[in-house]
């Protein structure tokens, strides 16, 4: 029985503060704005350090559905999970990926297949020397098997995307960390990103199966060997848990969209782009495919850490002008929004563990005909 | 009759200053340096304004050509046309090519259809005021016609790609316009480039018929309607004509590659890319093809002027800390390097007039079976 | 008689979002923020178009202070004028100057000279097509007046730094003025942003007496040797008019700050820093100067338009990595911070008509011994 | 006994290929190429990984030297010390500062005090696994030594300036190390050059009793108040071993330049500029000091590591977009520049263990009157 009807719409942003996109589909009732469970986006920042688009948006966000939630700003942003990708270099096109679920409509007899389905999990709270070590593997692989229930999933090879929100050190939080006589995985807060990142990706790995749960700590940034074909993880420094969102497809699910993947071996797996795009029915652009419809592609990028991908050298890791995760995004977006046939496609950097070294996941989400 | 045979062969390089690539194909008798006629190449500077990395690579090739051809440096650089193309943002990566011509050798006749050829040809030097006017576009034209004919191309059609060198202006070359009473085109060194790219590009449109003769000078950086689909011009500061090098078909060579190409409409046009490759025999990489080899692609990229492609906004114009042609370099080298399966492609930013606004003309030479 | 009481106070910030600096002094008293007039900022973009840490600033700041105004954020915004300077290269460090303005308090008999005072007006809007032009320039030279009129002060000697906001040209703007059959004075949205903040400069200029009233359209960014000494404009997309807020020291205010300033003939005019530190009582840092405090320094920079700064080539203009105003905020930043003995003063990039070319003037507010 | 004669000059470039300035003054005899023994100078590079500018300027030298000196490129490239500094942000101004020596002419008996003295010291190839360690501190400790005996400089205090050059690590020594069965100080080949650097100022700071001689290879990069007042070190791929070149005063000299040096505490220390300046009888710019005249001043710049600078937060080392090392050469280029009257100063960066943390050396070269 289909229970829940899961709706996902791409809605293009004007800049990073533009919320008018949203509010107009909110007010039309396009959008029911109880039903929004996450937000996913593409900001234009430089998608490092200082890139301050990302928590801009999600304050204007966070301020723009505050009244019709009747909530407060700081409510809103603990209720919805917001996840913006900072950099939209080349061809890509700043957007919103806005994520509903409601209840499952009568009428939903004819139905066929298995659909589009979303669910949530957070993990406890870390200690800062948890992060980056098998405590927050562990608890991320349970919070991912959590989502999967709420999502109505039940084999792991359902599942096409899980996109985690992942904490990061500061420096407080090492020296919190010192005072209990305990080291953390680094002293970096930028390196921490990393690790953590790492860390919940290989979470979702064990959940799904795709590695053996028995990594350690020294695996983490190191065995390159070791990744989940479906993992995304991006590392903020606003919360001390993990929050899990999985994206697949369950028969317990109403929506009138679908979702695949496939895993990009290197940067320029164009064969990839092409299989991700064919497990939802789309072709290459323009999709003739009578029916179907792309409604967007989720892909992480990365500079192939030896410096050169099929046997020819890239220059993304020596340029001291332009950051490697800025180049990846550029080429691996020019890449999908070639083949799909726009740029308004969610291409993010930063992707230890996540897909083997120098490659990723890609995901698409096809719009079913009527 | 096959009167010529021209080579072409692509070379890595470790860096801008490596020549041993090229100096080992020397030593072991695979390229006479005596039949070099032209190198194209991507070094990996910023394409800008300061990429020293151009002139250094000239500089170390005349150098170590020199002893080979009993020449000076200087004299090297005036008979072999260098043409460096700056920027290998994200998949695309440092290599020249070299394009050798000589004599065809006995036991031609097996060879069917036309085949590679290579022509060039100068203009006379024009003065300052000419740059980027008609004066420009008509001598570039004729220029192109003898360059065809250097190459025994007499059909328009079989010419597929154009690569332009021509002069910019300096302060210098400003002055002794006033001097004289006349008024260049503009009074910016960094300006004129795109003014003298873009007449040499309408020059080689008027040449193959693309467009009218009648074009005038208000035309050049304004009328984005007239361009040529096989041009690709590049300004230097070190001559003040313009040299032309023409790369087609032509049933004199006895060559073993071949030459063909497609137009993209934007930056996203994967269709146009693979009706290149399909022109010349090849495929989606891996190329099963058989026995029919990449050998090289040479694009043209560039930021949509009017700020979106297909509908959706792009950020390259707008983003301060990266310029828009190393952004429109990446997006169309990470397409083309993942249709191509490699990286080591020829992708050149700046394509005023060279094909259509946001777009350009991108050709492929494949070597054919024995 | 002393009417009015003049404040201002430099708070620093911890991100381009961050208010707790203010709220706190509000909360405790320090501040009424009924008070404050204008807020001068510098946030940590990059100063260029796609900078969106202004916005997003002046969004925080407006947001926060609605409530203890009872407006809504739009209403703050309109009624406190924020000037948001993007950029804090080097030692630059992002902060906020807050001026507030109440009438004066009793028992002001003791002070003596003339003390800081701060006064705004507004021109009417323009049309497109006066942008750059003399209409904005004769427009403000009325507002400056004005202006100077509600500071108290009379003596165009009195007044040492001219804050303006001014507008920008859009598509939208440009082809608003072509169905009037009228042409803007660019086409270009960007390059509109230096024609209309050399306009407001010059329209300073005037108003001070410092050049004469006939300015033609002509002059707008070509005689450099039309200048104001004490001109600070930048350009902003939510307004047709311009925002003049003019600082200067004046006989009917009773505050406990005074303003001087010099004019930097080029960027590296450490003798013009020392005259304007001079000129308020202060000395190279460490200030020794026994009870005067620094308060904050107000500053623009540009790379000298002619490529050479005293006799040696600068490297800012050719720079295809680095926009040249990163280049010149983070070079005088360094110089005034070096003699200020701190990264927390206000280094503004883009002095067309503020200051002779490559120059720009230096402001300093110094709080006097009680 | 004067025994020798230094000359030093400064030339100002017009590209990292210009050599035309040094050659006319060989060609004039006002330079004897075999006098030569050193050249330092500022390219205008990004002075990163990918800083090309410094090599094609060594190259383009040794080029134009050879003939003079009848030797191959490559054997002047062994025989002058060339150390190239990538980076003229801001006001800097790309230069070379060429250091002559030869044996003292006759009639020096009028010279009195101390004047400029130059000398050069190699020590051993160091192994890959040396590199960072206490081996390295050691041995260039020895070094230094040598190298002022070369100078005929007995007391460390008239050091003032010591120029290392010191190897790195690529992935060839790394692995070269491990074949051995020891490991190198880091696997990464960027990382390298900071510990090589850092023990080689480490080694200088020894040699000069700046620090106790019983340096733990632990205190590389972490030991911060450990280091070297007069030490600034560059890290080359194309050499195995230090090359040390010691600036100093010395008895022996009969130069008419002296060279005198403080030390930065931070990089808004306008103190210690006005300090090195006047240690040499010059003042701040325009210098008035009857006679003298300033030649060149070297010092090293580096972001605070602890984020700020006299207590406000800097956002140096938090930019995505520029390197923490391009902002740092750019501010303390801007206050060294104002107040030597001058942006043709060699300001590098990178200053581990040279100098305090977030500080560095700067020292003066002034010609003294006749």
């Amino acid at each position: 029985m289909r229970t829940t009807s899961v709706g996902v719409v791409r809605i293009a942003t004007k800049g990073p503060g533009d919320v008018s996109g949203l509010m107009t589909m909110i007010d039309s009732g396009a959008i029911d704005p109880n039903d929004i469970l996450a937000v996913l986006g593409k900001t234009e920042g430089n998608g490092g350090v200082n890139d301050f688009t990302r928590e801009y948006a999600v304050a204007a966000l966070c301020t723009a559905l505050a009244p019709h939630l009747r909530l407060s700003p700081q409510e809103v942003e603990h209720r919805i999970a917001f996840v913006m990708s900072g950099g939209t270099e080349g061809v890509l096109s700043p957007h919103i990926t806005v994520f509903t679920r409601s209840r499952a409509d009568q009428g939903t007899a004819g139905v066929a297949g298995k659909r589009l389905s979303i669910g949530m999990a957070h993990t406890r709270d870390f200690l800062p020397e948890e992060l980056g070590r098998s405590a927050q593997i562990a608890e991320t692989a349970r919070a991912v098997k959590a989502a999967m229930g709420d999502a109505g999933i039940a084999d792991p090879a359902d599942v096409h995307f899980v996109q985690i929100k992942c904490p990061l050190l500061t420096s407080d939080r090492i020296e919190a960390a010192g005072a209990r006589g305990n080291k953390t995985a680094t002293t970096s807060a930028y390196g921490s990103m990393a690790y953590s990142r790492g860390a919940s990706a290989l979470g979702v790995a064990v959940a799904l199966g795709e590695i053996a749960p028995d990594i350690r700590d020294e695996d983490v940034l190191r065995s390159h060997d070791l990744f989940s074909s479906v993992a995304s993880t991006s590392s903020g420094i606003e919360l001390m848990h993990n929050v899990v969102i999985v994206l697949g497809n369950s028969a317990s699910s109403a929506s009138e969209f679908e979702i695949g993947h496939a895993v990009m071996t290197d940067a320029i797996d164009s064969a990839a782009v092409i299989a991700a795009l064919s497990s939802v029915g789309l072709g290459i652009a323009p999709q003739a495919t009578a029916g179907r419809e792309l409604v967007n592609i989720f892909a992480k990028a990365e500079a192939a850490p030896n410096g050169s991908v099929r046997g020819f050298r890239h220059t993304m890791l020596e340029d001291t002008d332009i950051s490697s995760t800025r180049h990846a995004r550029a080429a691996v977006g020019g890449l999908i929004g070639g083949l799909a046939g726009t740029g308004a496609v969610y291409v993010s950097g930063g992707a230890e563990h996540q897909g083997p070294p120098g490659g990723g996941p890609v995901a698409v989400i096809a719009r079913l005909p009527d």
